[in-house]
């Protein structure tokens, strides 16, 4: 049960920015310019950044945030879904692009203590032809799922357990993004 | 030496909103909301909000967030400043209301992980005079200075070593509140 009252029966996230539609309003557009948006000369498509932020909340161990926005990484991967569940489990030997590895590294030391990104760790993934938007873009995807998913923890927020519930807003978040829901 | 080229000067956050105007923005006005407006039925005040946002980023280590927001926090707290570097060394012993200390356990709570908040750690935090609102504020603070420490020290960004430079800071965000900085 949430900590506070917060008079909805929204899962996650949703409860909170109903709750609070000031802050959710930065919330949300936070998440619509790093998630969709994208800096200028960045080469991430959007189901990476999903899959960005569902790799830092598995390391978070927030379910609600894993379980979202990996099956938005599902949705906008297509027929390469497998892909993310491959990563969650085995980021090292996934069969993804040495960039993108290069780049969950730097996710993961920034979720871990992010005085540990080094420059070898951001060489590494500029000889991979990361651009500077990516490097930028990877480091606020995990500080901001930091945050995210501490937001969703700290007040105990509903976590769905049904498969299918998240299958459906991986759906609506790969179509309109990240728009603040209306109070039910 | 920033791990990107952020095209400005400036020291910490305030290089990277200049570098990336539309996350900062979001990032900005979220500042704004939980640090000045705060929820309609919380008993905090600025210089308290400051202070949380102090306690964290001394926590995660970040000098940049920690100077800054303890000079904000000394600023508003005008006569009782000494209080900022009290909590800061021995929060269970400086002199603060028992509902501030309960509220900066919850915090310290989020920090870490987010999880480890419970039903009991709320409960005393109620019993001490804490509203929903102060709830929702101290685990959103915290969890987003979770954030915003990883950005900065994510990304390398200009730490000032001059204590004046922070009473300055202080004194604008204390003035001022967040408002996006014009590129120099």
């Amino acid at each position: 049960m949430p900590h506070i009252q917060l008079n909805n029966e929204a899962p996650g996230i949703r409860s909170l920015v109903i709750y609070r539609p000031d802050t959710g309003k930065s919330l949300y557009e936070l998440a619509q310019a790093l998630l969709r948006a994208g800096s200028p000369d960045s080469t991430l498509a959007d189901a990476e950044r999903e899959l960005i932020a569902a790799y830092v909340s598995n390391q978070n161990n927030t379910d609600f945030c894993r379980n979202s926005h990996s099956a938005a990484s599902r949705y906008l991967f297509g027929d390469r879904a497998d892909l993310v569940d491959q990563v969650l489990q085995s980021p090292e030997t996934a069969p993804i692009s040495p960039k993108l590895r290069a780049l969950l590294t730097i996710a993961r030391c920034v979720t871990a203590d992010a005085r540990t990104v080094t420059d070898e760790v951001t060489a590494i993934a500029r000889a991979e032809g990361a651009t500077d938007g990516d490097i930028h873009d990877t480091v606020l995807i995990a500080a901001s799922f930091s945050m995210y998913n501490r937001y969703v923890d700290g007040l105990a927020t509903l976590t769905p357990e049904d498969p299918a519930a998240y299958a459906a807003m991986g759906e609506r978040m790969g179509t309109l993004g990240y728009v603040l829901p209306t109070p039910n």
